[in-house]
C-alpha cells in the first residue's frame, strides 16, 4: 500500500510524503545524508537554483506559521519560487462545498508541488491519490506530520552518529500530541532502540502505536516516574501539555494538574548523562524551563532549524532527483 | 469610454483588464493566440525571465484564492515577483476610511501591476481610474470577471478552433453568477453565436445582458428543459446554484429544489454531441457529477488550467509588449 | 543603551533598527544619501541581486498591509527573497504561549532578517535582545515606527536640502500617534529646528517628548490655531485623528468635534510659504481635502513611495554593507 506513495527512480525520487511509516531504512538513511550536505552546503544567506522554474504552493487549512515558513525557507534557498494560502478553508468551504480532490487537480495546474496541512485525518493521502502534483503531509489532523518525525530523527543520527540501540523517553501529552506518534513510527525502523512513555494514564500513548512496536518487536516501557527516566535516556523527548484538546473541563483540570510533574529544569537537565540531548517540537511553554536553554544538551532550536535542511532534501529528492543523486554520489 | 481602459501600443499593450466588454474581437484573436504560445513554451516546471524587475501585486479585498494563486503563478513563471495581500479589506476599513484611489496610488509605488478583487461592483473601473500603475480586475461585486471569461472563450476557440456559429448553452443559476454575465459579453463579439439561458425562472439571466445581445444582434433563448439543449449544444457551461446569497430562505429552497432538474450526470454527457464540451468555472458541488470527469468532453480542470496562459498573456502584453508583439510575429 | 542595536563595521551596517533615537545625525545623513541614491537607480520597473540569497521575513502581529508590502518590495527590488507572516499572532497564541524570544530564535534559522510589527510596546526591542537574526522595527505598540520617521525626515531633507532651521507643525492627534513620536525623536538630532504641536488639549504630544525636546535644546510650543502656523511653516504634518482609540464615547464625541478645525484645505493650502510642504503618513480620511492633492506642496504620495527607498537603503546596509558603502563611496 506504501508503494503508492513513492518510487525508487533514479534511487531517490518519489512524488508523495504522506505518512512517516512510508520511507524503508534505506531510503531514510539516504535523506539524512542528503540533508547533511544541504545543511553544509546552504545555510543562512545562501541560494542554489537546483529548483529553478518550479513553483512551491504551500496550501494551508488551518494555520502553522513555522511549518509553513520552514517549507517555504527550503524551496526559495533552492530557488524555487513560492505561491501560498494560509486561509485555504474558503477552498472547501461548507458554503462552496468543493471536494478535496477537485483542489489538488486545480492547484497542480498552478504549483509543481503542493505542501498541505489539514484539520481531518488522512487529508494528505487523499490529495496523493489524485495523482496530480506531489504532496507533502505538513500535518493532518491527529493523523501524522512526517517531516517533523524525519527531523526529530535526522538530529538524533545526526548527534549520536547512528540510532540504532538508543533510549529514547517520550514525554508528556503522548495522547494529543501528534509528533511523538510519528516519531515512533519511524524509530521503529531502526534496530535495538528502546522507547519509554513518560506520562499520566490519562495522557498516555494510542494502543494503536503500542502494537506498532510490537509487531516490529520494539521494546517500550510505561513509566510516570520522569526523573529516573532522564538518568538514563540518550534522547528526552519533551512535549506540551495540550490542554486546550481536553474534552471537558474536568480534564483539562487533570492534565494541567499532572503536567507539573513532568518539568525539565536546571537540575533534571544536569543530571541526565553527559551525550545525552534534550528535544522538543515547539512550541514550549513551561514543560522545559527558560534556565535549560544554556545546557549543552539542549537542542530543540537545533532540532528546528535542521527541519528547513530535511525540507529541502525533500524538496530536491521530488523535484530534481538527479541532483539530489549527483550530490549523494559526490558525499 | 471603453477606450481609456487599453490602447493600441505595438499592436498589443493596454493598461488596464476591467470590463470582459472593452476587447475587440481582433484583440482577443491575438490574446488566443499569444496564450496558446505560452502554454506551449511556459508548462509546469517551467520559467522564463520575461517579466524580470516587475512586481506584480494581488490585492484582495474579499479572498479567492484559486483566482489569487492562478495570477500569481503566472506572475511568478513570466519571471515577475509577487507580493500580495489576501486580507486588503483593512486598507479600507470603516475605522481608517480611506478611499480606493488613495489607495491605489500608494500601492504603485510598490507594484508594476496590480491584480484586484472587491466586493464592490465598478470597483475595478475606479481604480483603473487613477491613472497609476495598470489594474486587472480579478472580479469585482457582482459585476466583472473579465480574465475569467477570456479563459472560457479561449477553451472554446482552443478546442473547435473559432468560435463563430456556435451553440452554447449556459445552465444553472445565471441571475447570481458573475462567470457568466462576462462570458455572454465577450461571446457577443463573434458572428453567429446562439446562446441558450438554461435556468428556472428565479434564477434566470437578467435584462441587461439580453439587451446587450439584441443590440449586438445575437440569437438568444431560454429554456428550462436541460436535456434537450444537451442533444443539440457545442458548449454546455454549467454552473453552480449560489444558495448561499438567496436573499430568503423560501428562495433558499426554491433554488435548491431548481438545482436537482440542472445535474450534468453521465447519461446527459454520453447523449451529447461527440465534439461538444462540457465546461465549469469551478469548483463545483453536485451540478457536475464525478462520473462525467472521465468523459472526453469533460473540459473543466483543463479550463482552469488555461487561466494560468491567458493572465500570462496579460501580463505580458501589459508589462512587456514588445516581447509580446516578437512572440505574436514569429508564430 | 543604544548602542547595542547596532555598530559601525564597515562604517555603516548596524544589526538592529529598533527606535528612532538610536540613530546618529551622521549615520541618518548616510541613510539619506544612500536612499537617494537608490530612488534614481532602482525605481519601478528595477531590480538588482546586491541581496541575492538573502530571505527577508515580514513578521506581522497585526495586519498592516501598505507596511508589509513596502518592506517586501524593497527587499525584492534588492534581490532578496521574501517569506511572510500576516496573522502571526497564532506564534504567541494564549493558547500555545510561545515567547517572543522563542518564535524570535525558530525564525531565525528560516530568515536573515526579519521586518516584526506588534502590538505590544517594545516588542521589537525584546526581539533584537535575542541576538539572532537582524530585526528592523515595523512599529510596536504605542512605542515606535522608526522606518516611518527615517522616511519623514528624508522626505523633508530630500525637498529643502537640509533640515536645520526648519519650522516643522505637525497637527491632529498627536496623543495616539505613533509617527509623530518617532519623528520628532528624529528632528531632534538636528539644528535649529522648530516645532509647532498643533492639537487641542485632548490630542496634545505626550510630556515625555517634550521633555526629550527641552533636554537637546529644540524649541518648541503648542498651538490650537491651525490656520495662523500654516502661513509660516516650511512643513505642515498632518496625521488623523484617531477615534478608534478614544477611551469613552464622551471622548470619541469630542475628537470628533475637535478634528473639523483643524482641515488642511485648498484655502489653507494655497496660503502655505510658496516652498513649504504638507505630509500625511497616510491613510487619510478628510483631514486633506482631495482638491489639495493637486497643489505642488502635497508631498504625502511621495512620502510614501520614499518609504521604499528608505528601506531599501536599510536591508542593503544591513545584509550587504560592502555593496552600501561602495554606493556611498562612488557618490
Amino acid at each position: 500500500m506504501l508503494e503508492k506513495f513513492w518510487g525508487e527512480h533514479d534511487g531517490v525520487d518519489f512524488p508523495h510524503v504522506v505518512l512517516a511509516q512510508q520511507f524503508s531504512r534505506e531510503q531514510l538513511e539516504k535523506i539524512f545524508i542528503l540533508t547533511s550536505i544541504l545543511k553544509k552546503e546552504i545555510g543562512n544567506g545562501k541560494m542554489v537554483e537546483w529548483l529553478y522554474g518550479h513553483i512551491v504552493l504551500t496550501l494551508f487549512y488551518e494555520p502553522s506559521t513555522r511549518t509553513r515558513l520552514s517549507h517555504e525557507t527550503a524551496a526559495l534557498r533552492l530557488g524555487a519560487r513560492v505561491i501560498s494560502s494560509e486561509n485555504a478553508a474558503e477552498f472547501s468551504s461548507a458554503i462552496k462545498g468543493e471536494t478535496l480532490e477537485d483542489t489538488i487537480k486545480i492547484v497542480s495546474a498552478m504549483a509543481d508541488l503542493v505542501v498541505m496541512r489539514h484539520k481531518a485525518t488522512g487529508s494528505a493521502q487523499k490529495a496523493a491519490s489524485v495523482n496530480a502534483s506531489p504532496i507533502i503531509n505538513g500535518g493532518d489532523g491527529l493523523g501524522q506530520h512526517p517531516t517533523q518525525a524525519l527531523l526529530d530523527v535526522f538530529t538524533i543520527n545526526e548527534h549520536f552518529g547512528n540510532v540504532d540501540g538508543l533510549k529514547v523517553a517520550m514525554v508528556g501529552d503522548l495522547k494529543r500530541g501528534r509528533t511523538v506518534r510519528s516519531l515512533t513510527y519511524m524509530l521503529s525502523k531502526f534496530k535495538g532502540v528502546e522507547i519509554y512513555f513518560v506520562a499520566p494514564k490519562i495522557a498516555q500513548m494510542g494502543e494503536d502505536i503500542k502494537r506498532h512496536l510490537d509487531e516490529n518487536k520494539i521494546w517500550w516501557g510505561e513509566e510516570e516516574e520522569f526523573q529516573e527516566v532522564a538518568l538514563e535516556a540518550d534522547v528526552i523527548y519533551m512535549t506540551r501539555y495540550q490542554l486546550e484538546r481536553a474534552v471537558s473541563e474536568e480534564e483539562r483540570r487533570e492534565l494541567e494538574e499532572v503536567s507539573k510533574s513532568h518539568i525539565m529544569n536546571r537540575n533534571v537537565a544536569n543530571d541526565m548523562p553527559e551525550t545525552s540531548i534534550i528535544m522538543h517540537p515547539l512550541p514550549r511553554v513551561e514543560e522545559i524551563r527558560w534556565s535549560v536553554d544554556q545546557n549543552p544538551r539542549a537542542k530543540y532550536f537545533e532540532q528546528a532549524a535542521n527541519g528547513i535542511y530535511i525540507r529541502m532534501a525533500l524538496l530536491l529528492m521530488i523535484l530534481n532527483p538527479s541532483k539530489a543523486v549527483e550530490l549523494l554520489n559526490s558525499n
